[in-house]
């Protein structure tokens, strides 16, 4: 328990406004988006204004050995926000400036409060996209996205996060405040920091200004729904439709129990019997290109015995979308716990690992919806079981391992958006090796010696 | 001076053939490509064929507290390669396979000592492209790339480097070789070490594979010469063509000592009295977008009081970039040395960096020819000078110490694209200041704790 003392020093610097005691605020801060994972009551909730301010706090937590757990939205998957050894939750939301829109750079440059589609909406006017989309993005934060990494839908043709972040003010555990990067796209001066802390998961330092690269906005976009009667044809139109060099917006895919679920939920007209479903975005700067590019995806799709659909107007678009868009809440509303997993193989072993997932959920019974970003190999096996069924929890656990070993069989990753944090550290040395973790460690080591900002996150240490 | 016998363990573990310990040799690797920078000869040639004798020989090196200079081709512009404290120079080249390319999944592994362009020819029959291109692609090679993050002409489009290494497989100094990432586009598994070792200039490991991301090779192209009577008229032109949402694959800009240069040394008929050239070149997937795309260029070239050619043919087009190629050669030419910088700055600050290179110039009357990236900020103020005459050579370096200051007053940085080496390490400070150099300090000390490879370059230390 944090002393009066350092809650009224805390008081003084970020204001009394700014920092919460009460426990029905405590208790809003002591988890994140994510089932399954232990959450905790933090000692204090502190919320800066500024850079100093948080220097200031980081100075103050370190004199006395306190924890901090920098926090924006609390959208994370991973238990990444969770404050697990008490001590100071750091909320940036109102950290909320958008410093700069440079149109003639194309960059922005933000505080870590700003939501992502925030962003978006300022940068709009100019015709401009900052792209990395995660499904959150109505309410995560880009300072929570930036330490995640967050992908998105539109991974595949736009990349992800850490390929979006130019430079970055950062406080480090010594209070010191740093910049990396800045507005110029090529950038070699020093080692790339600013890619060190993109993903870091709060565990280096404090990100207190971010400046991001924008992309002219794509002005014409095709959407297409694409149903197929087994999984190989879907995985094989995937296949084709990159061999054919076409490089989709997005490129959904879900399997039956998802397609069920949606329809059940929301009767909007799904084909409840086809084993997959597709949703292809094509876009670009020209109607004639994204035309042509619709035409080669369409195709593919007749090659691999699908039925298609295409969207001829707005409306129509937003109906294909609003069935990908109700995947996660309408397997959510299945039972009363949601594990969304974010195992990510290479593309070329989609099918694999959705035959993969299939089979786990018949081995363990339990209830597995998949949806993802076929695209890019970045499926969401979704877990829906009873929390308090004790013997259920226990066969979902093993499904969640054997996924995960499946993932990397299919030469893929644990997490390709979602992050470690908690819940996937168990797995960790399955991927990286011991050597791996000993690098981690010593990186962590290095820039926060005493463990103070995240600890029991991303890097895992044998407890003292 | 390496003890007789370590030669004789180093001989047993790469082979005798793989050993350079004559002098002819070792004079071969004591220099790269870089002008103005101290030189020294290694005590031992050594070229390992495959990863487990770069474990061995790291082994070996570090129980002796032997340096390790890994080397690709030497192209590096900033000493990055020089074996400043003797010990062995670790050349890669002769781990040149290609490992493997997957067209499926859009990727590309291979070992470090394959060079660029081969690299490029192999994916070619796929219509793919790995597109870093720095000039040196004919020789340069992937470890060496990777090492320095290459940029080149295509990095306002296509990024440069570290936007497509996605695995690698390291060395490190315990002689542990540990992977990282791999064929997922998406990865949030540990930190970033991949994109931490692009551009770390071989000081934290020895790179054994890397896996790279391809992109569909652009089907086609149309290239445009720009000439301008003022620096005004072709700075404005940049951010108009950008401000029209136009990215050029290239957008090249020459000043006019670097014009009457190329046209002295080739004699190809370039308008000699023109203060500025822009060479732009548009593409994509199809015809009628790069025309469409052409046309918005030419429109902002229109209005920038601009005389404009366009290629209409191939031969014309090879015409045009064949005056780029020639830039460098016919600079170095004028004289025995010849500093390539690569200040680096906002786009939007392009003009103001072009009249400040040119006032320098004037201010301590030395030859100094522009050329560079326009598109992304990069230029390449070259400067040709007489390093036999000490008083000329002190001029020289202040003009490159205020070179490097403009650049970070208009918010550039040291190096767009050449690193810092050893030729750059005394600004370091000025732009990542005290806490930089720190932190840099104690990521190098985490993961190399003996200062094993390429000690001296990069982060600076005082010296014990």
């Amino acid at each position: 328990m944090i002393d009066k003392s350092i809650i009224n020093q805390l008081k003084g610097i970020v204001g009394e406004e700014n920092v919460l005691t009460q426990k029905v605020d405590l208790v809003t801060y002591s988890y994140d988006a994510t089932a399954d994972v232990p959450t905790e009551l933090p000692d204090v909730v502190v919320m800066p204004l500024d850079t100093e301010a948080v220097q200031k706090v980081v100075k103050l937590a370190r004199e006395h050995k306190i924890a901090i757990y920098p926090r924006g939205a609390g959208t994370n998957l991973s238990g990444g926000t969770i404050p697990l050894k008490k001590g100071i939750v750091l909320s940036l939301q109102r950290m909320n400036n958008i410093v700069e829109i440079d149109a003639a750079n194309l960059t922005a440059t933000v505080q870590p409060g700003v939501v992502i589609a925030t962003l978006n909406s300022a940068v709009a006017p100019y015709g401009l996209i900052y792209p990395p989309d995660p499904g959150t993005v109505a309410t995560a934060t880009m300072g929570g996205s930036v330490s995640e990494c967050s992908g998105g839908l539109r991974g595949l043709k736009y990349g992800v996060t850490k390929h979006y972040i130019m430079g970055m003010e950062v406080v480090l555990a010594s209070g010191e405040r740093v910049r990396f990067g800045g507005k110029t796209v090529k950038n070699v001066t020093a080692y790339d920091f600013a890619s060190l802390f993109v993903g870091s998961e709060g565990t280096l330092g404090i990100i207190t200004e971010i400046t991001c690269k924008l992309i002219p906005a794509p002005k014409y976009r095709k959407t297409m729904m694409g149903i197929f009667s087994t999984l190989e044809d879907a995985g094989n139109s995937v296949a084709g439709i990159i061999a054919s060099q076409v490089i989709p917006a997005t490129l959904e895919i879900m399997d039956n129990k998802t397609i069920r679920t949606i329809e059940d939920f929301s009767k909007i007209g799904l084909p409840v019997d086809a084993k997959a479903l597709l949703l292809i975005e094509v876009d670009g700067m020209t109607e004639d290109v994204v035309a042509k590019e619709a035409e080669a995806v369409i195709e593919v799709l007749k090659k691999n015995n699908c039925q298609y659909k295409i969207a001829n107007s707005d409306t129509e678009r937003d109906q294909l979308w609003a069935a990908r868009r109700n995947a996660l809440p309408a397997l959510a509303s299945l039972n009363n716990t949601c594990i969304v997993e974010d195992a990510t193989v290479p593309r070329s072993r989609i099918t694999d690992m959705l035959v993969a997932v299939e089979n786990i959920a018949k081995k363990y019974n339990v209830t597995i919806g998949t949806f993802g970003h076929a695209g890019d190999g970045n499926l969401h096996p979704t877990i829906l079981y009873n929390k308090y069924d004790k013997e259920e929890t226990e066969r979902v656990h093993k499904a969640v391992d054997e996924i995960f070993e499946s993932a990397l069989k299919f030469h893929g990753t644990l997490s390709g958006e979602h992050g470690i944090g908690i819940a996937k550290m168990k797995y960790l040395k399955d991927e990286i090796g011991e050597s791996g973790i000993k690098l981690m460690q010593s990186i962590k080591q290095a820039i926060d010696p005493e463990n103070l900002f995240n600890p029991g996150k991303l890097v895992p240490f044998k407890e003292a």
